[in-house]
């Protein structure tokens, strides 16, 4: 059923082509991305533009068509970003592909955050470059789950001038009910694009995720999960970025066909309240726990509004709700308590 | 207009009539309480205790007798708390006004966030006692401000087995329209409430309540404001409670004329939609900034539902929303991003 449906755009062979696909202009100038074919955080820069035009289009096309809003920002301390905003349309109720290419120095803060996860720096006032693709979308329809994925490469100097680079990155799935065919299929279109490169990946970024997405003061993750990966360092620069790639290009044929699914789709009121109180453990996640939020809370400068588009439109807190004993929304929190195996 | 329409409960004499006016039995046991009539954890549970009552049957008088939720709670490491919730009233859109009383020993990360701000605490695993009185009303219609207060005793024994005390508290509106004599009104209670103690009180403390109100990443504040003050412990310890007990009568004279005045006031779709995306803001300070839910959600064993009672039912986030020039939307956002001067 999934494959059947989708076709993935194949344009992406020829260097015009692609350009008339990106949604704005690139951060950096055409010309310098020209001239460093070679250098990562081009070639980063080049892919994840990519993936954000194919990405939208598509979005737009099972939308009936609705735009995305287009914004082309400028970060007073050096880059920008191209945030681009579906709000309040037929089938998705919010929906956000962000890209970033920013650099400057490393706030204190971050630094701090860094060395926790072990890293070696040495310094403070640390220039860095981070570029990175960030997307949610919040559909209007409960039977539709919200998808999340980031895929980023930074560099940080250290005193000495030595170079530090790594990737992160990671695509998750928030249903509101549970359709195991669909976790599934998601779960197991990133393991394949995973196990093109490394038959260890997908087994320890899907626990990582899990992990990664557990509301503690919940007791329950966020959703179901998929994949998350931080600090890859350690193999060839070009492999990683190729597996970056691979799972970047994974979004959409995980994500599309399950829209397609169920989309149109009927569902009561009380199920929309459901997936408002779901959306509401969301904003839970990210304001208290999501590195990526935090980071960008913290970074002076940053923009607030491509930060926090990750929110839902509309989200709710009721309290004390416990869904009734059998019901399909205990089935959902059965699953979110106690992480399970999809492939 | 604001003192006419307002009879305070006069029934604060009579020993049995206060306890009926509870609404439920106290944590600690109703012996204990009475057999140390000095001590001050003892004290202040009853303030409280008293202020939860005579607040939540005003509340339900407003809301056309509609009752609150009452759930006495126990905490598994020592002490627990009575939560009183009214959700989806006809004026209130959802109110809770909590009590607790715990102790157990400071978790290490509450122990680190009291010594950053100045405490002298040596040893680990230090024993703590705090009570205290948590409240968040937010009215259905936006021309109703929403209001918070929260009035607390704490005490830490040392690794020596001194015990350090002292109190916290503070009382705040935040309207989603901006009404200056409501504003005016609200301030100048609970200045006059702080006078009787000490004239320099209501200046500092409605400074750091501007100064603790602040929503950095936003650059605004949450609402308009009035007190704020912790680690108060620099006066007769009998004299701070009688200081926090007249802050803590001041919320019913401060608060509820507003809601008569404004609760049956027509309003818009558009209005409504403010007040969701204000709310959308409340969330935001609430779950990034503020310290007693930090402090509840690393505290093993504390009562998520009782700690997050504080956000809204509904709230809502739009991608760069930006109010008209010269609307009244404006005319707020100006006056929370510089605060000003009510008295």
């Amino acid at each position: 059923y999934y494959q059947q449906r989708l076709k993935v755009n194949a344009a992406s062979s020829n260097s015009s082509r692609i350009k008339s696909a990106w949604m704005s202009d690139p951060i950096t100038s055409y010309e310098i991305l020209e001239e460093n074919p070679d250098e990562m955080r081009y070639k980063f820069e080049k892919m994840i533009m990519r993936v954000q035009g194919e990405l939208c289009r598509l979005l737009e096309k099972e939308d009936n068509d609705k735009k995305f809003l287009v914004e082309r920002w400028a970060r007073k301390e050096g880059g920008g970003g191209i945030t681009c905003i579906m709000q309040d349309g037929t089938v998705f109720e919010k929906a956000g592909v962000n890209i970033s290419v920013v650099h400057g120095n490393l706030p204190p803060a971050a630094v701090a955050q860094m060395r926790s996860r072990g890293k070696d720096l040495t310094g403070k006032d640390l220039p860095f470059f981070a570029t990175g693709i960030s997307c949610v979308v919040h559909p209007k329809n409960p039977h539709v789950p919200t998808i999340h994925f980031n895929y980023r490469y930074f560099e940080v100097t250290d005193e000495d001038g030595s170079v530090q680079w790594w990737f992160g990155g990671g695509t998750d799935l928030t249903p509101y009910y549970l359709d195991k065919e669909d976790v599934s299929h998601f779960h197991k279109t990133l393991k394949t694009a995973c196990d093109k490169h490394n038959k260890s990946y997908y087994p320890r970024f899907k626990k990582w995720c899990d992990d990664y997405f557990f509301v503690k003061h919940r007791g329950e993750s966020r959703g179901v999960g998929c994949i998350f990966y931080d600090d890859l360092d350690n193999d060839d620069q070009d492999k990683i970025f190729k597996f970056a790639t691979e799972c970047a290009d994974a979004v959409i044929p995980s994500y599309i066909p399950i829209v397609q699914k169920n989309k149109n789709k009927g569902y009561s009121y009380a199920e929309r309240m459901w997936q408002l109180l779901r959306r509401g453990r969301y904003v839970e996640f990210n304001l208290v726990y999501d590195r990526g939020t935090k980071f960008g809370l913290m970074t002076p400068g940053a923009r607030i509004e491509s930060i926090l588009m990750s929110l839902p439109l509309t989200a709710r807190w009721e309290y004390c709700h416990e869904p009734e004993s059998g019901s399909r929304e205990e089935e959902l929190l059965k699953v979110l308590k106690e992480p399970r195996e999809w492939v």
